[in-house]
């Protein structure tokens, strides 16, 4: 036996492409091209339009040129719109003020977030190469440059782009890059531009003299689009407060692994941040601290954040349960609160806690909230998430308006309650939105309209669809990232021991091969497939906050990530492999590192800078 | 039943004091005392000594006033050294320069470091109070301030303050702060005083004002010293990379835990990150960056860092497994380097590979690596770790000098390996520490000197004992940090549904709570347990860097940290209670944090906020 040899064979197999989530077609060659801060963008688009006009209405994009404006080459039916060149300022675009965003907003951060990425917050990748590497070096003399970057809008923008249901916007995009140096994007919309850029920013990469940047892989061509139209991750800003940048580097991530929803669960029963202006005591009293506060500007300025990088943010007010801070400002409004030592007869976590279900005073603050918040939502969402998980009847037995534990009693009062959520949240235009116990625990009559999260089970997935309802997955054994910590209760000597090792209820933690393994299709018949329209990988956060809170995301939910917009399965129907998607997540992580976000390391640099040399199993 | 009196009840249960690790006895009262920044400190010693020539000596204390210069007021046989009054300065004493720490150095860097701690690091506690809570407030007409701060050295230094053996220093000490504001910190050491003084800080809060400081629990007196001698953590910086900055983050927050060890693990077999002066290859070509390496200054200035703060640095070059990266500069040292793809058949981890175990060119750079290092590590440390965990005997195949996987043949080869080291560690006036397998499984001789480090099992450190050595404990089924996160291998489809869901070996994940109910001398008969004198628990570093490391370090090491500072066991002589625990860790999380230790947390804010509201259990 010689084992260098062996050696040799582990060092031919490497990732040479790292894009995350993987394109569903892609080629690329070996030749490498530099790419200088002063490449152009060329924005196309269909028709005639004011050239120049967005550079008047927002200041802080780059330089204007119009005396190079050729025409787009292969869509004879496209005009230039306009062209940019030059470094971003620091500025970037969620300073942005006003209602809503448009489609050409889209556009202008994109190519704005994209020159950021290449040029500002790009990585060195020494850990992807052996130690002996030879890197591509800019003076040798055949040195290559990108000359211009085509961003070519093929449509012109629908209705409700940055607002849009699921499906509804097209984010399937093509992308070439010639080995000349020509680099093309073309979308039908405006998100689709910005998923190709996303695409295109992780062809490059920094060089160790921290002034150039390089792909190795010209030619390229690459024709992408989503499996799912849902893809998102859920962040619980109730159990530990967090602000607005630590809500944004989420969001960026998010975007940049192509995910398209932000689900924001803003209130529960420990902490309510949500400043509502017509009953300011809410959040005053309920937050953890007067000042800890999502504010309404904080709000809107998170909600444009996530639009215009294509990112629809959907607000949850979980309710009944899980409300019990409403009781510091408004106690009369909640029965059962705060019940000791036995709380967990009456909750699934302390503080116990919901809104009475019979009451006139509930169902007039419920009017009050949503009349706030809805038309705050509309703007920027087409959906409003009213909650509905883990209603514990025995909290009833103590609401005054209800006094039982009685689901025959409960039931109808529950269908009133959520019936009239509805009505309030459909009158604004919006589709409600509630986790699967109202549907498959309370048997709930829900209207076509709404859609349903799962998170308990595949079956339950399977259940919601067979009821004609649209889903989201993210089953807590596979895709809830705060899971296998360990215990966050405390247990007194009388009953410690029952509870070693200290095990939360849904260990193990959650490997990102566990998260990766999970098809969000598993146990739906065919025939309701396209019912499930895509899953959230969901961060709760009794032990998570602003120190940790990028560490425990990601990259695992980049994972989940490339699950929703690639698939579970490969071209060959089979799992996708850890073999093919390890490094590339390694490499997703430096990236995400590299723009600000506290991503954990999956391998150390040995396993990504030999090849595949990390790994048990054979080729076959 | 009526759920609102239940929770008056709870609420009463609440953590008034929270130093961690909780001292051996303690009292305190409830009066608030302020602390001001040009609060004075007194150093007394025994005899006379030259007023004010630490001053001379560190030129970035604060400034020295013999106008008030009052005699020590119990200890008749003590003079006043000298008195700190003001501000720190931005420059902190890993600068200072030259060989070794003296007694001296200590007492100043405690004071120093105390009064950064105080006014500015410190935090402002409303995790640990209800929303309404009443902080004390400074504008009061009764407001009382600390006058003074009394620091008495009762003993003269003896040798070995910076570089002890275990138990060669006296870390115990007294701490009295009066009602009236006299505070009183007594010790027999240097070291004992940087513990007071570590204590002391911890009894101080910040003020939401960002301005006061105080203390609400005047009265206090305290007694206190270690139940074991070795306290540690261990770092491995070969597996990811770590900068000094890094390493000086987790000897900070190891010091303010009461730790006094710190081992660092700096090889290994996928990197060697040690700069070796007359083998600069070493590092050159094992590093995995040429760059990315502990420069001789680094070593130095980290080994001073830790020795000021009374924490001895252990250096641990691993042998002769885990020494793979000396292939990349010495192949013809390395015997069955980076066998593909059953690496698992010849090592613990990838890549394989072992120092040659009868080769007179080991020998030969052993001597000069011993040579080199050895001179560099004594005058910081009492100890040299000689390794030799996990040494695969099928990897001796592959060695030319041996050619065997036969005990019988390898065992005489690995005496006469170990004995050359040691003699060699000896000689340099060290003691040498080795793995648990060198005794249990080898079956070496081995002096009576070695210090055997433990880590399979409880029953392993009950032999090690058994056979007159001292151990050192850290069952990796708790004190493994790294446990439970998950396989860092990748699989092949061909393989991969038997690892499913790809746990690791020592899953699950090690909540707090398992490593805290850890007892080192659980298994070890009582005529033993003196030689238990400590533990460690252990960061290995597959999928830990930099960005993760303080939070997969804390506060879980903290926890650690207690068990060997104040035992396992209470004073009724049962297992510490997470209900007496949780609040104080979390406390001391926050501290951390406050330090600039990205600690997670281990529970939200509610659940300290209102007492023992998160446990669960009964009072019984």
């Amino acid at each position: 036996m010689k084992p260098l040899t062996c050696t040799t064979l582990s060092l031919l197999i490497s990732s040479v492409a790292a894009i995350w989530p993987v394109p569903v077609s892609h080629e690329y060659g070996n030749t490498v091209l530099f790419i200088a801060k002063d490449v152009p963008f060329y924005w196309y688009e269909p028709g005639a339009r004011n050239v120049g006009s967005i550079t008047d209405q927002i200041p802080f994009l780059f330089g204007f040129n119009s005396n190079q404006a050729p025409h787009a080459q292969d869509s004879s039916d496209l005009k230039l719109r306009t062209q940019y060149t030059g470094p971003v300022p620091s500025e970037k675009s969620e300073t942005v003020t006003g209602k809503g965003i448009t489609s050409d907003d889209i556009v202008v951060y994109a190519i704005n977030s994209t020159w950021a990425t290449l040029f500002q917050t790009n990585f060195y990748p020494w850990k992807f190469h052996p130690r002996d590497w030879d890197e591509p070096s800019p003076s040798q003399s055949n040195t290559s440059y990108i000359s211009r970057v085509d961003v070519k809008v093929l449509k012109s923008a629908g209705p409700n782009v940055t607002k849009p249901l699921a499906g509804e916007v097209d984010e399937s995009y093509s992308l070439t890059l010639t080995k000349e140096g020509v680099a093309s994007i073309s979308a039908n919309t405006s998100v689709g531009i910005a998923r190709g850029l996303t695409t295109f920013s992780q062809l490059f990469y920094a060089h160790s003299d921290q002034q150039h940047v390089y792909t190795p892989l010209a030619p390229v061509q690459i024709t992408d689009s989503p499996k799912f139209q849902h893809r998102g991750i859920n962040l619980d800003v109730s159990r530990n407060y967090f602000s607005t940048a630590d809500i944004k580097r989420q969001i960026d991530a998010a975007a940049y692994n192509k995910m398209n929803k932000f689900h924001l669960h803003v209130t529960d029963s420990q902490s309510w941040p949500l400043e509502i202006p017509s009953m300011p005591e809410l959040s005053a009293k309920g937050a953890y601290r007067p000042d800890l506060v999502l504010t309404v500007d904080d709000f809107a300025m998170i909600q444009r954040y996530a639009a215009i990088q294509g990112v629809e943010m959907i607000t949850e007010i979980d309710m009944p349960g899980h409300t019990s801070s409403i009781h510091y400002s408004m106690p009369e409004l909640i029965a059962a609160f705060g019940i000791q030592p036995d709380w967990n007869t009456y909750a699934a976590s302390p503080p116990s806690g919901t809104l009475k279900l019979n009451s006139p005073a509930v169902y007039d603050f419920l009017e009050k909230l949503f009349d706030d918040v809805l038309p705050r939502v509309s703007p920027y969402s087409a959906y409003f998430h009213t909650g509905g998980d883990e209603v514990n009847k025995n909290a009833y037995l103590f609401d005054d308006t209800v006094k039982s534990n009685d689901s025959a009693v409960l039931q109808p009062l529950m269908q009133k309650f959520v019936d009239r959520n509805h009505d309030q949240v459909r009158a604004m235009g919006l589709t409600p939105v509630v986790w699967e116990e109202m549907l498959l625990e309370w048997n709930l009559t829900l209207g076509p309209d709404v859609l349903v999260q799962s998170w308990q089970s595949d079956e339950a997935v399977a259940q919601i669809v067979s009821k004609g309802h649209k889903a989201i997955v993210g089953n807590y054994n596979y895709w809830y990232l705060d899971c296998g910590k360990g215990q966050w209760l405390n247990f007194y000597p009388s009953v410690s021991a029952n509870y070693y090792p200290y095990q939360d209820y849904c260990a193990p933690f959650h490997n990102w091969r566990l998260i990766y393994s999970y098809d969000p299709l598993h146990g739906v018949p065919a025939e309701n497939q396209h019912l499930v329209i895509g899953g959230e990988a969901h961060m709760w956060a009794e032990q998570t906050d602003p120190v940790n809170v990028d560490r425990m995301i990601w990259p695992r939910a980049a994972a989940a990530a490339e699950v929703l917009w690639s698939g579970a399965k490969d071209e060959m129907g089979q799992n996708r492999s850890q073999i093919d998607a390890a490094p590339r997540l390694s490499e997703m992580r430096e990236r995400l590192v590299a723009k600000g976000i506290g991503a954990e390391p999956i391998q150390m640099p040995y396993c990504t800078m030999e090849g595949n040399v990390c790994s048990l199993g054979n080729l076959g």
